[in-house]
């Protein structure tokens, strides 16, 4: 198979330039284009040493119809009206589009379903494999694991973080109350202090650490009366996102058009 | 259904007078017959005060044959050799035998198979519910990891353990191996010492730790560039291993006669 | 010198009773009275049975007076009002009062200044010689590292436990704050919930897990930008508490009146 | 004060263009001169283009005698046998050696206290302040816990780590038979496969992780039948050995001849 061509959509933001750095290192593709705005002062210039890996030979263009139109694939950490647009092109080129685009309105991706008629579109608020993969172990273990095991999840990251706990945390919780058949709502214990009384039996617990560097660290702890599981996912690089959405592109190349999330990447969807 | 009658072999041993307790406390069971070997100092002596549950009425004997014709089952923890025997003794009395033993050399269980034609074998090397999920996840993560992922187990245990890494360790290396689609065996790297050059891609490397009274840890690491996952379990309590053990013959007493694992027994199996 | 007779209050609880266990093991000490608060249905019981060591010709009583009139020291892990009135009647008595209550309010432990003009009080989060060691590292880690390191305390416990965070996880934060010079009070995070703000350098935070039976689990994490150091402690047997009191009423018993720690009874003060 | 002119060896490895960042990154110090062996497809090229931090106008060569002449200190993370002859040539010219290497064979080292008779020599298996600081708490909760304590060094490096333990590993293992006054090289189990029998009271147990591009971690455990005390250090990211290893360099600068460690340069001795 010949590589796979793909387009970096903002490609001057820091999510952008992460990405053509990601495009660089994969085996199997390499870049084709790289869109900024019309009237961004990058225009012109070199992908590859905005992104601080060398000249790649690809200028910054704001011509995204010829683009997609020379490539395989597309890779969007943008916004979400700039994604709608961008899958429609996609759609039109009959190509993969790959959209990590946070902070859509409720309803506002609905499009997306349309160009995914003709587009193979993976979209999902977080392209780390490994906590995607955590998510999907967490609910098959909180499937297997009746309510003798109480369960917790912790998180750490670093002290410039403004919220807790952290979304992934969250989406963790979520992902152990729909393997046991409950609501997070219902069932989550956000914080712990002072007179709190016994833990009540079904509950979903959180902790947050915050301090350094630390880029991302989530554990689900499952503890009965004799036994612990802990499943921990440790992120050691800001590249991971960057990395994931090639990998989804690439995933998604032989595919027919549909509409994706990061566990049909990962072949855990049940 | 009548009481399932198990014979506990080893029964003055550490895990033999917890299978004992473990079976004066389980519904469904009763201890009809606690097998030392010739010569033990604990012959005569009677089972339930061994294992400090109070007089049971079965005085440890060296009569394996005879114990086992007049049971429905035998709990193993025993060493390899014994276990063999005690096999084939179970397929004459055509009843179940459940084995926790560990340590088996490569092979060395192979007349097991034989045996199981007439007995009904539940083998593992470890009894407990966490860690046979624990299994499962595992083999889960290595199917969905490529080999971007480096596999790592790491095991701690008390400081009286004679043999490494343990059963429950290779248990985890062989989920690993077995969801990645390779053979264990050419590809575990057991110990690292002096100059060991780079690690091969592909390797499941075994790490050790021995002291205090750990009952066991259980750690798998699948490490990347970007980040890491660890699937960790902790035993808190001894009685986890017997109580499992009971829970499998309990299992197995209906069974056709036939080699199974725990994840048989928990509804863990693909 | 002639064994030192303990009275142990609240002797029908779990710590009692482990505390029970602890006097009847030791050497040099023997259980003199069990008292409970009036109205308890264990009282008359013998509280050797209670604890599962057999019986010892000792039943609980609600006459404290007349116990600790007859003792050379008191084991009280009660909560701090009745510990507040066991001092007092130490103090009486100018015997030994081993206090391992948690939960105290900010001042509420003062009095027990006044009572150790008589009573050799001995008042700890934690009678483990672990932990004692380990808040004396965190107080060298803290004085040694200035705020570009974060410091974090973690705590997990079972299920049961009522307050939060443990009385051990403050007892760690304080060491930090000697160590860093600073008032805990001034600089404590107690847990953490919604939308925080950035982490304010000199904060020392707190985050807490409750699950199964875990007997008690601490960490002190220092993290700067490129390195973290964790500093940790695992109980691994709840009798490790109740020897530890037992330990310090021994040492105790020979000292003259005044308000004493685990440390001054490990030789880990400075 | 001049600026202290530092050359680096081994200068087109990984750290070796990580010293080449810290030390036009550092205040006090610049880059006089960069060395690789003979024959290097490096020679000539310019260091600061390789490190990724810019023309700095200091083209690698072979050269060693005469960029030592010219120089007040060298920063070499190379192997042990290049370290005793760049120790050679850094006596002769009387300059600071600042060494990391590790994977030293048993008294391999000892020529090194022959030329720290001029030179300055700074040896570290470990330059980082958190790595130094948790060995001096490791020495002292070594000499505050018995044997009843077992003692295991865990580590954990990136997969293209050649050797194993890890030097760090190795100076928290002789930390930890210091604080217990007995000799690591007669106590030292560096690694565990197959029948092992019991642990010995006293080892100091070894294991090693390898996998992904972890930095470095490392844990040392005290474990006992009751409790266990885990001091551990996390590092997260790779400049903080060589900014270390700048900072040692600039604290000898001053000195006069003789063998110091990291402990010296961060005020850590006893």
């Amino acid at each position: 198979m010949s590589e796979m061509r793909l387009v970096v959509v903002g490609a001057a933001g820091r999510m952008g330039r992460a990405l053509v750095r990601a495009v660089t290192e994969a085996s199997g593709a390499r870049l084709s284009a790289a869109i900024e705005r019309e009237g961004s002062e990058f225009l012109g210039k070199d992908a590859g040493e905005l992104a601080g890996c060398g000249e790649l030979g690809v200028p910054v263009t704001s011509d995204a119809l010829t683009a997609f139109a020379a490539a395989d694939g597309v890779l969007d950490f943008t916004a979400p009206k700039a994604s709608l647009w961008f899958a429609e092109l996609a759609a039109q080129a009959r190509i993969v589009h790959v959209i990590g685009t946070t902070g859509w309105a409720q309803g506002e991706d609905e499009p997306l379903q349309a160009a995914a008629r003709h587009a193979r579109i993976v979209k999902s608020g977080n392209m780390s494999l490994g906590v995607n993969l955590l998510a999907a172990l967490v609910k098959k273990a909180a499937k297997a694991l009746d309510s003798d095991f109480d369960i917790e999840v912790l998180e750490m990251h670093h002290k410039h973080k403004v919220d807790a706990p952290s979304g992934t945390a969250l989406m963790l919780g979520e992902a152990a109350a729909k393997g046991r058949g409950i609501s997070l709502e219902d069932h989550a214990v956000r914080s712990r202090d002072g007179i709190t009384g016994a833990r009540n039996t079904g509950d979903i617990g959180f902790a947050t650490l915050r301090g350094g560097s630390v880029i991302g660290e989530h554990s689900v702890i499952f503890a009965s009366d004799s036994e612990r599981l802990t499943l921990s996912h440790h992120a050691e690089d800001r590249q991971l996102f960057a990395k994931g959405a090639v990998k989804a592109a690439l995933w998604a190349f032989e595919k027919k058009p549909g509409f994706y999330s990061m566990a049909d990447v990962l072949g855990l969807s049940d």
